[in-house]
């Protein structure tokens, strides 16, 4: 199938379950995609996303171009070559790290300039610039630079972002080569004024992408903020083409877009938890270091099959963490990730058996809403 | 086979190919054991381990009495079913940590007093008591406790230390329950004076241990010291049992070991090294943070088969440890156990085949004495 074509093959509601397909393979959504930054899901070695059924990858544009640096990419066949990570890679823009990550950033209509968080040297990125390494990289999606906006900026400065956001689309698309079996996504941005994002969906949405994100949500706004502009924001978005709410998030945000009619996703949240010791099971959250784990036998969910829960007890989980013994990170965060996509499994499952508003209810009084 | 029994199958002049039999299955030797200092062999899974072929691994005593308990270990099912490693395990007897980790000892002829590395808090070590401890943590093979001088202590301290490692053996012995299936070794002390080395391993020697360790060496002397000690030292060991040069060490060290007749290894340095980027290879030691590997697409090891050699490039490796991910951890743990467990079966081959002392010489182009 050609790398683009996105075939909606059951709804339930807004809620739908399609395949996407990629020069890697097909990608079946709704879908979440571990996050690996720097051309590692941290912890995990490819064997260990295929195990837990991971069906694609997101790596950051901005640390990869840092290190190892887009051009020796290139050089070396690629991230798939370079990583041994066969399937589907999406990759961000870098806009949202150079938002986050760098110390010194200016915007201008031309690109944006910044330090390295690793070494400050100086770098600027522009919309073409940023399609390229994004070729260099070899990604299977690739997303156009934007300019992402943090919770509390005023109309003006944020109407400014939005427009630019605009003209970045249109140049980073005439800066696509063509043919291309790279897939590239607008963003929609226009913060939390329902106006903007308006404006930008329809902007974005006129231009020929093959797929549209919302960006510029999950910022440190309260949540029903995020409900709001996200169900004003996805039907703006066209019916045919995947959609990505980038950046977010828990397991009931996640079903909860889904039923907003969100095809992908991407989070920190189980990676980063799981280094932290926090982890999901069926029954809620685990502080997997507390004492009341200290001699539980007990598998960390006994409803997951991941290797981790298949394995070990929650009290050696808890001596691996509190003993900081490396072993910890990798069998967290494969738990972690299985529980992320076994999650996704079940919701597509839900769409076509039309039960998912009863699907994300279940999920509700596992994980009561904590904003 | 019944828990204990040694057969040796081969001999090549003084080098040994046998099998010892533990409660948790048959240990071929000569053999290496992965070091899994707190219940994990650091960064790997069971699974890694069973994927490069570790047949025993070994547990530090210390580490585990302080942290999770061996107590906590003995209501779990012991340190098998804890870490979910099947495998024969050995535990050292805590002595060496110690000597080396405690800031605090005293040590009377009850035992020693010593104060923990986690917490500052207040324990006490007696042999009676580690026979229990490593009874609690159901070690296959169990060490008695010894005292381990440094090089350069002086010959009375040295003798003192020896003949209080032979009252703690006999102490060992009679706290051993019958019938019991962990087996227990005696530790010849001694230092660096072939006087006391000969009185300490006379004493251990007659009594009826398992196996027959010799400790106290690989404490910072000239390595020509370690040589002149194991030669002398080693004939001494009874033929039809095991001998286990404790600590040591380099790929070279172990097979001029071998070549003296010793049949068990344990060491830090293949995990440790890996840890720090530096990595053993057909063609010698590798610094894999070095910029020459920046581009390198071939594996780390053209000649090795582990996941590590089978799946990413010299440039990957690079771009992960410089980058500290995780994952660098793990696959140049993986790697160096790896070829260190190959070195093992390929003694054992050369052993049965009478061609050890070329086995030998062929190293030693490859790991130059670096002492």
């Amino acid at each position: 199938m050609q790398a683009g074509t996105f075939r909606i093959e059951a709804t339930d509601r807004r809620a739908r379950r399609g395949v996407l397909h990629t020069a890697h393979g097909p990608v079946r959504t709704p879908v979440f995609m571990p996050v690996g930054t720097a051309g590692s899901v941290k912890s995990l070695s490819p064997q260990d996303l295929e195990d837990i059924g991971a069906e694609i990858i997101l790596g950051n544009t901005y640390h990869l171009y840092l290190r190892p640096g887009d051009e020796l990419l290139a050089r070396l066949g690629g991230l798939h070559d370079f990583s041994s990570w066969q399937g589907p890679i999406l990759t961000d823009s870098g806009g949202f790290q150079v938002f986050s990550l760098s110390a010194l950033r200016q915007v201008s209509d031309d690109g944006v300039a910044f330090s390295s968080h690793i070494d400050g040297s100086k770098h600027f990125f522009t919309p073409e610039g940023v399609v390229g390494i994004q070729e260099n990289i070899g990604s299977d999606i690739m997303m156009v630079l934007d300019e992402c906006v943090a919770h509390g900026t005023d109309f003006e400065r944020t109407r400014i972002a939005a427009e630019r956001t605009t003209r970045w689309a249109e140049r980073s698309l005439r800066a696509r080569p063509h043919p291309t079996r790279q897939l590239l996504f607008g963003i929609v941005q226009g913060g939390f004024y329902p106006g903007l994002r308006e404006q930008s969906a329809r902007q974005i949405c006129d231009l020929p992408f093959d797929g549209y994100a919302i960006g510029g949500l999950s910022v440190g706004e309260p949540k029903h903020l995020l409900w709001e502009i996200l169900a004003s924001t996805a039907p703006l978005l066209p019916r045919e083409r995947p959609r990505y709410l980038m950046g977010v998030g828990k397991p009931l945000d996640i079903l909860r877009a889904i039923g907003q009619g969100v095809d992908m996703f991407d989070c920190v949240l189980p990676t980063r938890n799981a280094r932290n010791g926090t982890l999901y099971t069926s029954q809620g959250k685990v502080a997997i270091k507390q004492a009341r784990y200290r001699e539980d036998t007990a598998p960390l969910d006994p409803e997951c099959s991941c290797y981790t829960c298949r394995t070990f007890s929650r009290a050696y989980l808890r001596h691996l963490y509190v003993s900081r013994e490396l072993l910890a990170y990798r069998l967290n965060t494969l738990h972690n990730l299985a529980f992320y996509l076994e999650l996704i499994r079940g919701a597509r499952e839900a769409i076509d058996q039309g039960g998912f508003a009863e699907f994300t209810a279940a999920y509700e009084a596992v994980f009561p809403d904590e904003d």
